[in-house]
């Protein structure tokens, strides 16, 4: 016989299989929902309810948006010579952030390894190659993370796109700024120093 | 002009009211919601939504349960003479994992302190000694945690209900079996060192 109320125990699993949430999170989580104003858990529930709803990836870039193309591909302020190319979605924000890049983007949605076939069949590889030949394209950054999955992707991206002409660049990889070297694996070290420029 | 969704900021925004989640986690679960099939975001939406549709507090213990009186307040074959107080209705998984306790609880509901007034006004100390007082009880454990609210909560409730004839007592406090005194906090030592017993 269990101690908690079945409804508790279903919210637990719901929550417990989010990223991040434990057993011990999900529980503590529940309890202070149902402890707390009924309002509170109707307003989760129906924010997770209608998530899809309205959302869907952009036609373009693969951005998540409710509007088609996104506001990032209609924002006449932005060059679209540019294209950045970032693994997921969630990554055009930790860009955007940065402040210092005022292009397009191209999300590959996942690695694309992730279906066991050759990137060159992977749909947003195509969809990419089918952005850089209208034309506009004259340079893509590929930003895709510093894993083995990621750096695969970039020296495919690199391959498939340079005979179209068009300029292919790395996000620069190294030790972070402001961290100390103290602080740095050794494998971000190796790469800081494999991709050293010169002063 | 926001890069994300309103309906993923709206999603994210909920999420980060929750304890123990931060705005990177929420970001992090949201986005992993979009990327997943649609029904996982429904299914928690719903499990949110109507968490409070079923549960409600037990008229006797105060545990949260979809049926009057809960599973523990009807089962038989728990004692109805000794009573473990405990702060929060959560606690209760906690005492019963501990296979040792085969009685009934009272939940405070928070710290008695927490309105301000004194604790004999506190409506969940008014029921516990309503229960002390129907006869039936012959041992009050004081499980609230041995934190300066719990501890003194623990010690107005000895003092409310010693003079109702019935033994009042508190869990051990002291350093955690199977843990080593290097590990153990200052205060958890000094608390070791003043509920020592005789061998």
């Amino acid at each position: 016989m269990s101690v908690l109320p079945a409804a508790l125990e279903r919210l637990i699993a719901e929550l417990k299989r989010l990223p991040g949430i434990g057993p011990k999170s999900a529980r503590r989580i529940a309890f202070h929902l149902l402890a707390a104003p009924p309002e509170r858990a109707a307003s989760l529930g129906a924010a997770a309810s209608s998530l899809h709803e309205r959302i869907s990836r952009c036609g373009v870039c693969g951005n998540f948006t409710e509007d088609q193309p996104c506001d990032l591909c209609r924002n006449p302020e932005r060059r679209a010579s540019v294209i950045c190319v970032v693994e997921d979605a969630s990554d055009i924000a930790v860009v955007e952030k940065a402040r210092s890049f005022d292009g397009r983007y191209h999300v590959l949605a996942g690695s694309v390894f992730d279906a066991g076939g050759s990137p060159e069949d992977d749909p947003r590889v195509t969809a990419l190659m089918k952005r850089v030949r209208s034309g506009t394209v004259a340079e893509v950054i590929v930003a895709t993370n510093p894993t083995h999955a990621g750096e695969a992707a970039a020296a495919w991206i690199a391959m498939l796109l340079k005979p179209e002409g068009v300029r292919v660049t790395r996000i620069g990889i190294g030790v972070p700024l402001g961290s100390e070297l103290a602080h740095a694996d050794s494998t971000t070290m190796a790469e800081a120093l494999q991709h050293r420029s010169t002063l």
